[in-house]
């Protein structure tokens, strides 16, 4: 398969991703050049898309978008051992420096000099071809598909949501939000054991899907409801508290319930990422031992997610709903923004030999 | 139901295993009285049936015998809050002094005063009134039986080595011996999330029962292979390094594989109780930091195997092979001594009322 | 020595502390009775005689006040095998029910029906003599003072922290405040091994003291220095992040501080008790993945404290600096109140034989 | 300073230690070029000198001595940003892969790419110039010297038995042997806030060094001393059961006393390299609960290490009793060989301006 232009899709700033193209890059001896395949909009993504920043994050320069992703292999560098063209792979989207004291302790996810994709100013990899570090990829068993693969970026931040968390059999697990990653949350903690799941959200689709892809319980909330009235209601279901409450909306008021919610000695992990202030109820916490626990991405756990997912302990596929080629990411980006038609996760195919 | 007379079946000493009549006993202010029902047939039960000791343990002097039982409340103490007479009980066999700097910390299990079910000299539950601290009582929902009940005790010797070794999803674990607690292991693990699963036995019957209980990969060894070829076999099964080894037989040979097959920063899980001095390859172990982590009895852990039970992500009835009476219990020791007619897990029914 | 008439210091209301005679109380079986010596007295003391409550403890019907005590034993109950009479202890202020999970799991202090000591509506024990459960008696070896017994209890606060955040050798530690919680923790953080020590406050002589305790860097802050600025002082004069935090204040702002300061991966210890919401940057913890951890009260560290005091790594005396019999109480709360004299621990004696 | 020759000492096979020349490496970009200044001589050295092998690991040819050292910076590659000319560095001996699961996963000391200083076929570091990768050199502060900065590494080693051990504030530690890792130990336990150490040797002279290094408490112990006699006095002296026992012997009758002398729920670790297979009372360790953890090497130690040095917490200097030149490195060998003069760690200095 000759290779043809490298099409990338470009944040140039709020409302203006744009089509460009891009040289072919060569890998470097512990690199391998992919063929990019599948690549899933994030609500990160969405966010640069609208806004033109998260946070302290500005789109100060044109910069491609993506970072949900799995390609083909097309050539490897030099010292690459465990990778061959063809293979087909699953791609951890960052490079840490590997030699600061956060890397050689195992938590590379905080290296000060981690490069990430779609993260400005680094580009993501919703492109054609692209390269990346070769033990950041991860080869898919021929059973799990690339689209899987590509599922295994937001699955990886519920796999270490489950581990931050401590999820394990007899877990009792309240989840605030039903949401993708709130979706990924229920599978994951499901394949932890958990042995009770209770998601609440405002939408009724959404919870349904919560149901479909394992949790025991769900609780349909409105905007209205007081916190008290919701965490009752929790309760009641429940019949326990949770011993951990994970929030996948980074919404103040859903921080607020999981930590008021949470039982004794409990623990509430922050998954999802808000507002830079937020009012919290830390005494009521600390007079039962309440642990806040926070997630920034993943560490390790892309080889986890991958376990799960090709032992068939966890089941993604379901989650992607919309599918479109690179050509139509602004169309893709859209219908991400707005949910329509029940979106959950919209993958984009980079592949131009890719069949609906 | 009026009482009856209280039969007991007390063990006086090698191969003498009587039944007798005992006072019924009236329940302290935070005791319950229970009519027992189901009560398992324990490998050390049979040990001190056959043998009169194990270890440091002799029994001098009659012993009621048994200790993995399930019963009914006929009535409870005045400080009794949590239980009421009909209610269907789990009965945890031990009741430590619940001040000593072990029971303080979490670890009643290693309890200097533990007082426990047919450790001589203490009397154990195989009888048919019986008394016992209610808050070492879980009652059972509707929808478990007083078998499961029963197999509570032995199913939580595996929670507890799940728990000791860490087991989680996305853990290799190899589990030498496919007895009833190796069997049980299987099970846990599995609730656990474990991704691969091996389980090693003499006894073709037992691996398929191993298989039936959600191994992934058996492998039948014979007496006379090799500890470096079973440890090649089982790698080529497992296609890695199990993460975690868990040794369900006491045997030498059996804790030296599970040291041996590690992967390195893997743990081996000692279950099984075995002779007092063991040839070990604790350099080869130590090249790769894995560690031994030693397992007694259970603690905290009952709660745990009902809620897996009672959630349905174990399912541990099949366990169950033989039913006797009371009335029948040499006979049931002795088909659980010999193992004959493929018994796993033998139970004897305590209420006169029962019915095969 | 005779029995002279139990007087107690009882707390009616807001400002109302009252010297009453009550029953001189008989030990039940797993109990001693001791005359009481040294009781310290504690923040959350002057507290609820100042408001009439703190948060949703309030004082309705009169109370005993102090859980800061030591003592000598008059008389055990039958079943304690530990004390005899004259034995010098430490008294542990809370018996929790020992059956509930929580106390099993090693975590009594969260025990829903714990009685602690001068916390509505339980008595305290600034009270002449004092019946207690023997296994919270902590016999003090003959070099350790009954001063020193009854500083155990703010010291537990400070080894739980360590506990809890766990601090160890090279651990970088951030305290705020100097108050005796904070020097406890000062000593505490030292005695685990702490590499670098920095304590911010805004009273000079409280950091001199924090000094003299083995802080190895303070800082004096204004009300009126901006949060960005502190922080920028603490990094200065630590010449790197702290990895744990450990806010003794119970204040908005400086728990701000100890999110913000923290190291990637760093850990925040909140042990100061605030006011039930404050608005806190989570979102920059989530960045950094710092986790939040709460104490309450401490469970399990009466015994670490006095190894601590006992084996000389700890000098906690010099935090006592007022004496008072137990008939001047309400000038010892005076002066605790105001900190008049540059008071940090004041101590009263129940002993109508203790000469100053 | 012009470099001279690069003088090697170069093992060739059992007793054959000859000095070299060889050519002056050239750093990668990731490397620094350094002057080597001191070296220690570990007793795996003297092993490999004696021996021609340790284990598995044997001499096939020739290769250079030496793992325990420090250096100053001649030249850095381009890609190094915090070390330049002048500095002076611990140099820590061993580079992993960097990219396989163990080393992102913050173990790399059991990577099985690591290219470990004098572990064949790797050349070790007892040489005049050596080039190592720059993240794993350790800038000194000013006040820690170049003797000290070689001793990191063994120091290292107790740092790593400290952390797998969890040796903390209240740890009450069985140290058995006195050599050089025992006395380093000492050190290390001792920092990390132990309050009771009681250390068991054969030798007087090394007990008293074990004594001046901090420790509480020493026994001697002879060769025909039984088991259960040792064991014994260990626990007269210590007043209470060690809960963390650790054997820096290797041999198995010292494994046997730390599994058997250790508290229940205690931890026995293993630092000392011992012969394939050993004797080991498991049974009794398990009835305990009492883990085995291994180590090996050392692993994100040297930070610590160096923090307890430099901050004073750790005074490790007094470990050198014997110094010699790079040209005497066969006398030097035969000094630490025999122990003649009270010998304990043995110090060769690579710099030909080196002025005893």
């Amino acid at each position: 398969m000759p290779l043809t232009k490298n099409v990338a899709a470009v944040l140039h700033g709020k409302n203006d991703l744009r089509l460009e193209e891009r040289p072919i890059p060569k890998p470097k001896s512990n690199e391998a050049l992919l063929q990019m395949e599948c690549i899933g909009i994030c609500g990160s993504d969405v966010h640069f898309w609208v806004h033109g920043s998260i946070g302290t994050y500005i789109v100060e320069k044109p910069m491609i978008i993506g970072h949900e992703a799995s390609g083909i292999v097309i050539e490897v560098g030099s010292e690459v051992k465990h990778l061959k063209k063809g293979d087909r792979v699953a791609i951890e989207p960052g490079v840490p420096c590997r030699i600061c004291n956060f890397c050689k302790e195992g938590n590379y996810n905080v290296c000060n000099d981690m490069i990430f994709c779609a993260c400005p100013p680094c580009d993501g990899n919703l492109v054609r071809y692209y390269c990346q570090a070769a033990d950041f990829l991860y080869k898919l068993p021929d059973h799990v598909s690339l689209e899987e693969g590509a599922l295994l970026e937001p699955f990886s931040v519920a796999v270490h949501a489950c581990k931050k968390g401590g999820v394990t059999a007899d877990s009792v697990v309240l989840i605030m939000g039903a949401g993708p990653v709130g979706l990924c949350t229920v599978i994951a903690t499901r394949a932890y054991g958990a042995t009770k799941i209770i998601v609440v959200d405002l939408v009724e689709f959404r919870l349904q899907q919560a149901l479909s892809f394992g949790a025991d319980y769900i609780l349909k909330i409105n905007p209205t409801d007081s916190e008290r009235e919701i965490i009752k209601r929790i309760l009641e279901v429940l019949g326990e508290e949770p011993n951990i409450s994970i929030d996948c909306t980074g919404l103040e008021s859903c921080v607020r319930i999981c930590m008021l919610a949470a039982k004794k000695k409990g623990v509430m992990v922050e998954v999802g990422m808000g507002k830079p202030e937020m009012n919290l109820p830390l005494f009521e916490a600390q007079c039962k031992e309440v642990d806040i626990r926070s997630c920034f991405r993943y560490c390790n756990d892309y080889p986890t997610a991958l376990a799960l997912v090709s032992s068939g302990k966890a089941n993604i596929k379901p989650l992607i709903t919309h599918h479109y080629r690179l050509e139509d990411s602004v169309q893709a980006f859209q219908v991400s923004k707005t949910g329509v038609g029940n979106a959950i996760k919209v993958m984009i195919h980079a592949n131009p030999n890719w069949k609906p």
